[in-house]
């Protein structure tokens, strides 16, 4: 199938799509290199140095060789999106190209509304383009599962049967989205429900949990083709940050009680889930909705089996939690629909920390442990980063107005971060 | 207490800056005169003569004696958002000023993005002004009652309690917008869900069903403080322009079989519920949803009245439908919380539907018919105006598909439209 990659240089957007090519598909990737921008401006980098797009490709191309095309620009520009689509007439979209840090989100205003105007109207342009070029085009569109929140039920996929007054309907699921980002995906969720119905679109909307790991089949085959491993507070995970705190000899940095419990997958899974979606198309008009993720952990968990991956070597603090998030709460989500296509899961295991820890190690003079400091608070209308210099003394002001000034002098890890 | 009314020259925003005015209110106007240039763009006006906001203002001093500021500027600008709270100091903030057709909405690709952008982004830059500003001050929404949808159960105000594999919970009420001028009312309400849980903020979103009604006591006391009466197939409300389509001999339009069903309420019940809003003050951090309506009728059901109020003189025609809606369906919602704080309803008289009438009859030399034939098409991406000069073609061939050429041949209102 021939298959557009948006996002396609991003953490998963970039194994995705060399999987879907070693598959036989004929992929291209888009991108306008945003995620390499908020590096820029945050003084961060991927702790695994990664190469560019078209070094990749290139290498992609000696490696396997298999072909990938680069389309580069910006989804919110209606004309290249409608060019793309046009020029490289695919059978399906993944969409991966959204701003994806719920940190970043949650910095100021201009943060915000740029989450929201570019996620939002983003994929209000790709879902015009595939409606006028060609509507039996599949979208495959990374949503997340923090799109539901933690509702004192079960969270079932998309949808929900209710029974109230005598009456019975199955109505989309209620959602209560954790910040300006999970927002934006519970936006474009609304909207791509709405083209379905309206236009007899075919969408699948994968609600992904947290994703933990940073090598997968097709990327360890050459270190030009490694992807982003990221482990600063604004869009690192909250695994692959443990790891590398454990590995710099810093605590893991819980935040609040450590209960707050998130479904999570490891990132060869998103890739199979990508491509069982692919393969096994929504139908015209259908808007679907997958929960991508294969087991659920608290921050605790995580903390722990980090803890005993290196024992009596990690020590785990308790932060104040900068989020607005409940800190203990009930949490059972279905997510059947992708195993009935075929998924087999990687559990997490030891091992596989092992291999992030391993990873860690191996790159540890590049860690800067500035970048680990959570600065953003949900609570502020404006945070200061690290790289401003004097996110410090704003963070510890704030904190000391809820009485507990002393615990942000270290670096901490945004727990479930940045799904 | 001191209020800003934000889209404060629109239809409704004017007559509830004056309710607000007469009734001891200190009130500022903001605009940025985004309805006007809507009317520009689509070469109608208002039925009814309206002066310009200056006139209107010193018109309305002249009358009462009574001041209200003027503050020209747009909500997507944050700084001049960020001003005009500074210069006012709000207790409340009532929000009127989105594009608030859905028609206008579904031209096309652009009006889609603009829609969105214009009121969610606005929303969003209110919200963080808001909270920088003063978290006190009270935001006073408006929603609509098109947020819900038409599900096959009760709709409720806001949230509803939902049991499922034994637990139970009570969530935001699951959302099924028609359009993405809907979908945009739909975004923002979680945006300011959100907003009042993490900064504490009061917010009231009033789900406001259909309006009728172009007279009020303050409107009433000059032709210079009149307000709009839209009658076109883009900004017309159903029951305005179906009395205009009866006094000017033009048979009455009703979408597919009429079995649309909406909520609706006078012009006057808009003023009075929105102060009983503001002087019913949300607590801090909380988030409330009030179902703004009085009475449901069918499409239908307001055709028979037209009818019934001119005997002998009134066709009623049926078109094909250009949304995509169910024609006939449950309805039932509930909408008790402002009559608690004592909402005493106008109900939808033959008298309302006469004074209607007359002032149609007194403007009926400003009707133009090609304004109301409905040329917006859901199922398309993009729709010609009939100010454009070639939406006759446009929309035959593409009826025509559906087999009713001839339907759309003669000027149609559209079904509960624009609301």
């Amino acid at each position: 199938m021939r298959i557009l990659v948006l996002g396609g240089d991003g953490y998963l957007g970039w194994p995705t799509a060399l999987y879907l090519s070693r598959r036989g598909h004929d992929v291209g990737v888009v991108d306008n290199f945003a995620r390499r921008g908020y590096d820029l401006e945050m003084g961060v980098d991927s702790l695994v140095p990664i190469s560019n797009l078209q070094q990749r490709v290139r290498r992609w191309e000696a490696v396997s060789g298999l072909k990938v095309s680069i389309h580069i620009g910006d989804m919110t520009d209606a004309v290249f999106v409608t060019r793309v689509l046009r020029e490289f007439e695919p059978d399906a979209v993944v969409h991966f190209a959204e701003q994806r840090s719920a940190p970043y989100s949650m910095i100021d205003r201009g943060h915000a509304v740029y989450t929201q105007k570019n996620n939002v109207l983003g994929t209000l342009n790709l879902l015009y383009a595939i409606a006028e070029q060609d509507p039996s085009i599949h979208l495959v569109k990374l949503g997340t599962m923090g799109e539901y929140g933690t509702p004192d039920i079960d969270i079932e996929e998309g949808f929900i049967e209710i029974t109230h007054k005598g009456r019975t309907d199955v109505l989309p699921y209620p959602k209560q989205p954790g910040s300006f980002y999970h927002l934006s995906k519970v936006h474009d969720s609304h909207n791509i429900m709405f083209a379905c119905k309206i236009w007899g679109l075919r969408a699948t909307d994968l609600n992904q949990g947290i994703v933990y790991g940073q090598e997968t089949e097709e990327t360890s085959l050459h270190p030009e083709l490694a992807t982003r491993y990221d482990y600063d507070a604004v869009f690192g995970t909250v695994l692959n940050r443990f790891c590398v705190q454990a590995v710099t000899g810093h605590a893991l940095t819980v935040y609040g009680s450590g209960g707050q419990t998130r479904g999570m997958l490891d990132i060869r899974d998103t890739l199979a889930c990508v491509e069982l979606a692919i393969v096994n198309p929504a139908t015209k008009g259908e808007y679907r909705v997958f929960n991508q993720f294969t087991e659920s952990f608290s921050v605790n968990d995580l903390a722990m089996m980090v803890a005993d991956a290196l024992p009596g070597k990690v020590e785990i603090a308790h932060l104040e939690d900068p989020r607005v998030e409940q800190e203990e709460h009930y949490y059972r989500a279905a997510h059947t629909k992708l195993l009935d296509l075929g998924l087999v899961p990687h559990m997490l295991s030891e091992k596989t920390i092992r291999s992030l820890i391993t990873t860690a190690e191996r790159h540890a003079d590049r860690v800067d442990p500035d970048a680990i400091r959570p600065t953003v608070s949900w609570r502020r209308t404006a945070s200061t980063l690290p790289s401003a210099g004097n996110g410090d003394e704003t963070a510890i002001l704030d904190v000391a107005e809820s009485g507990n000034a002393e615990a942000l002098g270290f670096g901490g890890a945004a727990a479930a971060s940045a799904d």
